[in-house]
């Protein structure tokens, strides 16, 4: 399972409002399955609350052991927004204004007739060395330093800002997957599918038993087969359709 | 914003697809809205892939900070599902047969007519020392060991997991919450938010700015207020109501 020539990933999701169920993420997916065809596969996942402590230990954890780190959240002007400040602390540096984007917000604001009060001016500051990283239609850029990248939690904003930053990663071999649904219990098929793992130790086969509600599929276990190799991938789903076909289930491959 | 007489939790979330975007959390949200009005605060969650090394890690970490952790997912049939084993690893025990369990599950599947594979004899399988919890619906019980509760990951079966749990768990001071929600700018808010948190420091503000098809609601902004005392989190949403209706922006206060 471990993929040749792609690359880690690990996200970092700030704020309490997610760990508290108020508000359920919508960033993580999205992220994911931006990387994946740029052969980098997020590993690793945090959600901490709006404390310094906890984001700087979390993405001095986080950077050390993954080729890249994204984070989400508390990059706005409000007291519970310390994520630059944490991130700051975590390289041991200082959170500095970034003339550039002081001055972009700056027009942007007057031309709205709307004050740039000091808290908003915060929004202007990112740790020294970082590297602003625009997008078209954002305000607010995102930023690099090293191998973290910061972004905003709100989702069309993250969105944007996503777009602008792989442009700047390193790229490995495109993950690829495929589906297979079927109406076979996990207790019959396991042995027949850990078989089918031991015999392509580069595909990443997946077994996910799905509520009678599920939105997801209509068949009761969903496989997940994933890896870089197309031809593969296409085999191994043969592999485990044949063996539902056998315990008398219909089955479906979705791409 | 350390709120007296609750509790702390972790939760680790368990599976390759939940870190792709194949499969969305709806777990985290569940699990933090029920121990909240038992006074159990969620203050990290970890979403790591079926690989041994990863799971063990996080159990030790998590399970010396705080005073609970709940795991879902892995508990299944399959090559795929390893929760049991690692939980067993992170404590230094063997995974063993349940007796109890097993006895279950065989009556159940020969009532079916399916047959009890050697896979399917793993799910009766817990590490020793493990005391099995039972839900009235549930075939299969969650189980602790010491202060980590392990649980299944298809939400239906989790849940009802959970329930059995919450019984078992010492509780502290319900935690409530209120919000407020209103068309400002966080930017013209901000200063004044800040005070507002200043003057109530037991009470725990956020800030979370919507986008414009957010369901959450129509209003720019929601500000989420969360404490242990009624009142004071009633007083404290007045304040925000009355600093954003000073900006001339309509407001909604929302239990």
């Amino acid at each position: 399972m471990i993929m040749q020539n792609t690359l880690t990933a690990a996200v970092l999701l700030i704020g309490n409002e997610l760990l508290s169920g108020s508000i359920e993420d919508r960033n993580l997916a999205h992220i994911a399955k931006t990387l994946e065809p740029k052969g980098i596969r997020v590993r690793e996942t945090r959600i901490v609350p709006d404390i310094a402590d906890e984001i700087v230990a979390a993405v001095n954890a986080l950077r050390m052991r993954y080729d890249y780190v994204f984070t989400t959240g508390g990059i706005g002007p409000t007291h519970d927004d310390i994520t630059s400040d944490s991130i700051a602390a975590a390289f041991g540096v200082n959170n500095v204004v970034q003339p550039d984007v002081f001055d972009i917000i700056d027009k942007y604001l007057h031309a709205k007739g709307v004050e740039f009060t000091p808290a908003a001016q915060r929004m202007a500051h990112a740790p020294e060395g970082a590297q602003m990283i625009y997008a078209d239609q954002s305000i607010i850029p995102g930023y690099r330093i090293e191998n973290v990248f910061v972004m905003a939690g709100v989702p069309r904003i993250m969105r944007i800002m996503l777009e602008g930053i792989v442009r700047h990663l390193n790229t490995g071999v495109e993950i690829l997957n495929q589906q297979v649904h079927a109406n076979v219990t996990e207790g019959e098929i396991a042995a027949r599918l850990s078989a089918i793992q031991a015999t392509h130790p580069e595909i990443d086969i997946g077994s996910y038993p799905q509520d009678p509600d599920s939105t997801l599929s209509q068949f009761r276990v969903i496989f997940i087969v994933k890896g870089t190799a197309r031809d593969e991938i296409a085999q191994t789903c043969q592999e485990i359709a044949e063996a539902c076909k056998a315990l008398g289930s219909g089955v479906e491959i979705v791409d």
